[in-house]
């Protein structure tokens, strides 16, 4: 059986000022490769911050910080046994990238 | 009972060209709602294409050639009764399009 979290399509809606004409919206093909995405929302942004950064490191308090600085963020997940997408918040996220990371730093995929 | 449209949160995700840079989302508080917005959206593209025009008209096929000339379009309705979004494909934007625009034209709201 599919791991939980594999081929869930995940749509992320994020609007990263109080405009919203920020707001955009990316999709993946699993809850996984979301929060690979917003991590790399995230060091996108460090590399904006300090171009010459080699080596970027953060820890899980600093992505926090991001995704709270962020105006809006939420993501929708497909569900296959009701052909419908669940939705789930800010909050949701964070647990997720927190797991996602441990899984990564212990040498998970 | 409510109206089947009435109230069901309704999410348009569009993508205007082929950049996904250019993907962003608006939300409504109905189907009905959201039609409006994807009919307005149309009208300020045709002022800012006619910025001179004071009173702007189109028919039906004007407004499916523009959703057709999205890259993409679609949206996700809230549904009660699963709590979850079902999505729906450009196709069911453009049905829901023509029987909103009847129903104004018959003096609805």
């Amino acid at each position: 059986m599919a791991n939980h979290n594999s081929s869930r399509h995940t749509i992320i809606l994020l609007q990263n000022s109080p405009s919203r004409a920020t707001r955009t919206f990316m999709d993946y093909d699993s809850i996984g490769q979301a929060m690979d995405g917003i991590c790399g929302l995230y060091e996108r942004k460090l590399k904006e911050i300090n171009p010459s950064l080699r080596n970027i490191s953060y820890d899980i308090a600093d992505l926090y910080n991001f995704i709270d600085g962020l105006a809006d963020l939420s993501a929708l997940v497909y569900d296959h046994s009701i052909s419908a997408y669940l939705p789930y918040d800010r909050q949701w996220i964070k647990q997720k990238a927190f797991h996602h990371l441990k899984r990564i730093a212990n040498g998970g995929r």
